[in-house]
């Protein structure tokens, strides 16, 4: 006996919500094996010492206790427990080293599977939801076209959604080494500090991250003051980039021989690539904005974020970037720059905003049963259609025809088909119950019409 | 930093492995809704008190705890803690109850999770694993064609992965009632307890079961020897089974006018009329097997198992039953039927057995790069064989083309893609790397020969 009691931050698809995310999850992989990227499928568990060294996110782990062992878990250190990934990025750079003699390199993978984050219930934060990610690994070195590739390949996949109701979507990138540069060459020293202060712009506005940046990282007033003008920075090539970050590193006097300056120059270089070269293949679909910090300290490059026009409070839905140190072992690096999309939250949202399936079964037609000594007429009916691939349920019961003509109805079937009765004069028929029509009809021919062949996804506004 | 190190049942795939999986996954979400089933995704994680509900199994279920409820999770209890699902029908029979104002009955539902147990390490078993289910749910009540109609569901799926090397498969069928009204009928009334040794008898044989059912369920010899006679009972059509259940009742003297002769009587109709249904169209391929006892305890009728021929030490790999008090909710009820294919574990088996994919990568083509700088000349030409449905690479680096070559062999991609070069004199060619033929090649024409258009599974035995 199941209670009925829905579980807050682990969201459940009613039948006809999962058609959509059924063909979200079907088109983003359709994208990503069009671009040559591979598929692959992690286990949901990792080992504590593993999912502990990623920063923030690590107090919202879930760990794992056999029923058996209940009492006894405490005695295990948690770097020996089992907890859920929290993330797809974790578990592929112990997959790469794992398996990297099995590997070709630069690796490109695809991987689409949910993920838990031990959230605060009350923060009304889902604690179990589906990510669609894509990587590029290299063993020791990674060419930095991959920086462009791997945002070009996910705003692909985005674009594909805008029939399903999704805005356009903006990919806003900014460089690590950029943000580190200038830091430095204005006097601060706590980088992860400041990264971690301007990530919450968004949230909490200019004037709270001045105080933090003051009263957390060790910046003065004119510093933190520095560190908002660099985030308020936006460029649309890289020529613009260029200018109005020397612009302000000449006005906070930033020191052009210094190895910040270097580092700082090293990451704009970087970025302004990435813009440029983004904007030959889709124009004005990533932008600089020097905002964009990304609270994970294991980016140590490019960093993405990506935004939805006309739903910037949504936040970003697509976020990465490059992780140079992530994996390694023993001398060996795998650097690698993947982005990952939010697919529930993306699914909520084009849920509330119109998407929706054109039918809850996959089936086309419902062969209809006269009487139950007669269902495996039916039944056989049914058949002979899925062997020329047309999706075919059959009638639950012999209950009269109305009531049967309803059940296909309420499932959204567009079609019903009358068998042919021994005593009557008339063979098969075929009755499309949304235009009223019926026909005869012949079972190794008949066929849908196209509109009403297959479940699809419909977007109205 | 990820270190290798592989975890004991929680099993992954290479990615060439991976390919397989998501192959039969696809095939068997194909065929669910060539049927008319409709797909939907549960939550992972149940309460306690469902997970607890069921029989043996819940001996092994994970349960969860915060990272930042470490120590305070002693006090709350089981039932009030989140698990991970073992199973997928426990979660479906929640999901029904939770949504059976917005669900049309019968609810014919493909699922196709992951689902965990947390055996012992040293058992070798999977604890992490893929299941693919199909259940009918009815409200109130549900027809017994649907009792024949889910097991050729299943045997159809299974059919389409003999393409993969799965060997033929046969359902076998049994009846709860029938054994029930058997057991009782010859003075037993550990009904479970029989059950439950009786599902033993592939592993230990028939001499020790007989003597658990002494020892453990109350039986004295002539008892156990009946329980015994009844479990090698086999048919392959109604009367058939008739005539040998008749044969064996009159010889350990039932009373033929007791209810639990009635009882008996009851689910022989059943399992009867299943056998002959599935006979009309899938002949000899579902038959009655009276030893068939499963160990859950939540079958009410029929119980299914799925062996497969020469590889019956596999054991079952597609089981289920007949469940009609699983869902309630006040007077409602919610009966069902369905079956599960333990796919972590076909898998193995077809993999061990000789099932590879074509290739590795998806991609059907790789253009080459001449050198860096014209990179943007490759993606030019990956980006319109793509818009055409052609999965297209592009070369890692500007490498000497040998190893460009090199690369895409080694991920199995069938073409290389050879750009124009400005100072050559000619136009862009194709080479076939397994053939080593070469042509001129048209971008808005060429197609890659249908052999090689798709990443697809072989089978070399």
């Amino acid at each position: 006996m199941a209670k009925g009691a829905s579980l807050s931050g682990f969201p459940e698809w009613l039948p006809s919500q999962r058609v959509v995310e059924q063909r979200v999850i079907d088109t983003l992989r359709r994208v990503f094996e069009l671009n040559g990227y591979i598929g692959i499928e992690t286990r949901a568990v990792e080992q504590g010492a593993s999912l502990l060294k990623k920063g923030e996110t690590s107090k919202e782990i879930y760990l794992l206790s056999r029923l058996q062992d209940l009492g006894q878990e405490k005695d295990v250190p948690v770097e020996n427990r089992l907890g859920l990934h929290f993330d797809l990025t974790v578990p592929l750079s112990r997959y790469v080293v794992e398996n990297s003699g099995q590997l070709v390199f630069p690796f490109k993978r695809w991987q689409i599977q949910k993920v838990w984050r031990g959230e605060r219930p009350q923060e009304g934060r889902f604690r179990e939801f589906v990510q669609a990610d894509v990587d590029v690994v290299g063993n020791g070195d990674l060419p930095d076209h991959y920086e462009v590739e791997v945002p070009l390949v996910m705003l692909s996949a985005l674009e594909e959604l805008r029939a399903f109701g999704l805005p356009k979507p903006t990919v806003h990138a900014n460089n690590r080494k950029l943000s580190e540069g200038f830091y430095r060459g204005i006097g601060l020293t706590d980088i992860e500090g400041v990264l971690r202060e301007i990530d919450k712009l968004d949230k909490v506005g200019a004037d709270e991250v001045a105080d933090l940046l003051v009263s957390e990282c060790g910046a003065d007033r004119e510093q933190a003051r520095a560190c908002l003008d660099l985030a308020e920075l936006t460029a649309r090539n890289g020529d613009q980039l260029r200018e109005r970050f020397e612009d302000l590193a000449d006005r906070v006097g930033i020191d052009k021989g210094s190895d910040s300056y270097a580092l700082a120059m090293e990451g704009l270089g970087t970025l302004a690539m990435i813009i440029d070269e983004a904007d030959r293949i889709r124009p004005g679909a990533v932008i600089a904005d020097l905002k964009i910090a990304r609270g994970l300290d294991y980016y140590t490059g490019s960093v993405y974020e990506t935004f939805l026009e006309g739903a910037e409070s949504l936040g970003s839905v697509c976020s990465g970037g490059r992780y140079d140190n992530l994996a390694s072992q023993g001398k060996k690096t795998y650097p690698g720059v993947g982005l990952s999309i939010g697919l529930s939250r993306l699914l909520s949202y084009l849920l509330a905003h119109g998407a929706q399936a054109s039918r809850v079964s996959p089936a086309s037609v419902m062969v209809a049963v006269w009487n139950e000594d007669d269902r495996p007429a039916s039944n056989h009916i049914a058949q002979d259609l899925r062997a020329r691939g047309i999706a075919a349920d059959v009638a639950p019961t012999a209950a009269k025809i109305g009531k049967q003509i309803r059940y296909a109805d309420h499932l959204g079937i567009p079609y019903v088909w009358f068998p042919a009765q021994e005593d009557g004069e008339e063979g098969d028929q075929v009755k499309n119950i949304i235009t009223g029509d019926q026909e005869p009809a012949d079972l190794l021919s008949w066929t849908p019409d196209s509109v009403y062949a297959r479940q699809t996804v419909e977007f109205k506004a």
